[in-house]
């Protein structure tokens, strides 16, 4: 019998009526003679107002304690997912992560998974029942509740998927595909109908938030399908796959921006060698992730090394920043938020030669400078000042006509 | 080291400054160096709030889903009273039912605890940390959640009290104490010092809300002194305990007025021996709990069996008895919802003639007739008309001296 796992977000259960539409979606699909198993995450906002509360207690919470309080908001919608299952005269149940026995190391609030214990999914599948998983949450080797992290919910779907050794995992929110770029700004913006793990997982490490990077690798890894659509209509959605299937027509699939990065210049250090090791050395020893970075020699043998890392962890380390540049003979640290980072995705950049300078030719010709480049096999990225990133983004999406003829998303709209 | 376990209701964590209020409370007993077990309720009305979801989704839901549901609750508050606890600087770890694995049998809403494995709670005392856990629910054997009725957190610490060997448990919630009675009915009601288990069991059953008769139970079989009082105040409570420490000055120690049974009377049932104890195995076998029973031979040899159910009861089982009525020949089924039960409960009763006559009489005087009446070592009870409860409890109250010089209600309401 064919097993399908399918995963709704939180906006696809924000209430009461959503989780009986989602009710029968899953219903819809059983009934084809399918086994099913639906991840879903908490309703709505609940996380979010779960967190409020959480700064009402505690200024400096014990991450054990937030996520022994975040585990409740999945709790509710399985439990009232599969009541509303069963009021329709089906057969539900419904498990949290503890006893599904998803399995995490013990870094609470960002775990990760490391073993499923698929016993009881399957013993439940097998007395006919749809299975209905909490989303987001597992259990560590202490015994205690943990969660994975915002979008944890497309990891314990994929991980569950991998486990089942099913094939085709399908993810569910108010989103109705991946698009060549954010639909909301630029309204050309086209539906993809596949993309490939490693265009999507660049994708989503560059911005789009549909899809959380994690369960596009561990997808990739036990190379199954991702399905992502709304669970408002029944429109095509867009398919996540391996290369072979893809379609090749263009160089580049997708257009993303993410104003989520800060530029740091720290000025002045002495040019010996090793000095950027030891910098970014540092750096990664306070859990600071570097993504750009240039060096400049200037005159009077000094250095100046940019680098950009997210605005998370300028919060988190921005003490630290200025205690590593000072330890190693900066003259001052420079601090720029008004960037953003552009980038073209395309897994048929690697066989086409010049997309990179098609770039960077159609964004002088937009007057838009460029501060920064890092380039992949299928990405480039370039920071540029943050009040250009939306004409960038339509500069770069009409110069590799990313468009369709008609868009998929006026479509939508009406 | 003196271990002590301490459970706040609903009412005394209901927002998140009362949540502050009980970690003060608890950290006050922690500082005399005393190892601390906290039991802990869902937040205000936020039970009821899930039960209000569970009506929207589903008519007749199904119970396991309700319990998934409603653990949520208890998971919440233990959360916040820990990190509360912590923000005010000191160690402290919530558990829930499972992580504790409070087992009990397999009767979701209504389960009973069968085992409690203190394990990780040792551990954590050991550790120095306030140990704050979920009440009201716990796990059955098939790991799935279960919760155990309305007053369930009361259960939990008297059980988890037993489990670590405590000779104490203190129960805190709005009520800051065990009265004569109902001292929102009456005002000259009076705060008990203290109370025998025995009594306290029957006030508990016989309507008086403060205490689940269960806990009561618990406590009585493992001699575990129970101390209810207000988390609002540190005003003296009242100690429920053995019978030799009791204050024996009053034959009546308290009066007790329960509104929710129905009396019904199954007419003109022939007259033959064995047809009561087949009327009442067959409600039994409904889950028909019947309280008190009177049976009146009539002309044309036939009789009116006359019993109250609770109206709970009433509502799972109307159309039982009815056919089981008319299996038994009955013409017709009477049910009457207008009645109360007013009892008056005492230690002193087994050894003083003539209290019942006493109470009869007093009734009496009042021109308050009796239906039904049931009586026991240690309590009274009669089944009169509802409209007469209040000044029937009134004149029980005075008639047996029960009021204090100073009616301690009144003092606290300044």
């Amino acid at each position: 019998m064919a097993l399908i796992v399918q995963k709704y977000g939180g906006t696809s259960v924000a209430n009461v009526e959503k989780i009986k539409n989602v009710a029968d979606r899953v219903i819809k699909e059983y009934k084809k003679g399918r086994q099913i198993v639906v991840v879903v995450s908490a309703m709505g906002d609940a996380t979010d107002q779960l967190v409020e509360l959480v700064g009402k207690v505690a200024s400096n919470p014990d991450p054990r304690e937030v996520d022994m309080l975040l585990t409740t908001g999945e709790q509710v919608s399985i439990a009232l997912l599969s009541m509303a299952i069963q009021a329709k005269g089906y057969q539900a149940i419904s498990l949290t992560g503890s006893q599904v026995k998803i399995t995490t190391d013990n870094r609470h609030n960002r775990a990760e998974i490391m073993k499923i214990d698929n016993a009881r999914i399957l013993t439940e599948l097998k007395a006919g029942k749809i299975v209905v998983v909490a989303g987001f949450q597992g259990i560590n080797t202490l015994d205690d509740f943990t969660t994975l992290g915002r979008g944890g919910s497309d990891t314990t779907a994929v991980a569950i998927a991998a486990s089942l050794g099913a094939k085709r995992c399908e993810l569910y929110s108010d989103v109705d595909g991946i698009y060549t770029t954010d639909p909301r700004m630029i309204a050309k913006a086209r539906k993809l109908t596949s993309i490939s793990y490693q265009e999507m997982l660049e994708m989503a490490n560059l911005g789009a938030k549909v899809l959380h990077p994690r369960s596009v690798e561990l997808a990739k890894h036990y190379q199954i399908k991702l399905y992502i659509a709304s669970s408002f209509n029944y429109h095509p959605g867009t398919t996540v796959e391996g290369m072979d299937e893809m379609e090749k027509r263009k160089n580049v699939t997708g257009v993303t921006c993410d104003k989520n990065e800060v530029k740091i210049t720290v000025q002045e250090v002495p040019d010996h060698p090793g000095i950027a090791g030891q910098l970014f050395n540092n750096l990664a020893k306070y859990g600071i992730n570097v993504d750009m970075i240039i060096q400049n020699l200037q005159r009077n043998n000094k250095n100046d090394i940019t680098f950009t890392i997210s605005k998370e962890d300028l919060l988190k380390g921005k003490k630290y920043i200025t205690e590593i540049a000072q330890g190693l003979g900066s003259s001052r640290v420079e601090i720029d938020p008004t960037v953003a980072k552009v980038s073209i995705i395309g897994a048929g950049m690697i066989t086409t030669p010049g997309i990179a300078a098609k770039m960077f030719t159609a964004l002088g010709q937009a007057q838009i400078n460029i501060q920064m480049i890092t380039t992949s096999d299928i990405k480039v990225s370039v920071l540029i000042n943050e009040e250009l990133a939306e004409q960038a983004v339509h500069v770069l999406h009409d110069c590799f006509e990313l468009a369709g003829e008609t868009g998929d998303w006026q479509e939508q709209a009406k």
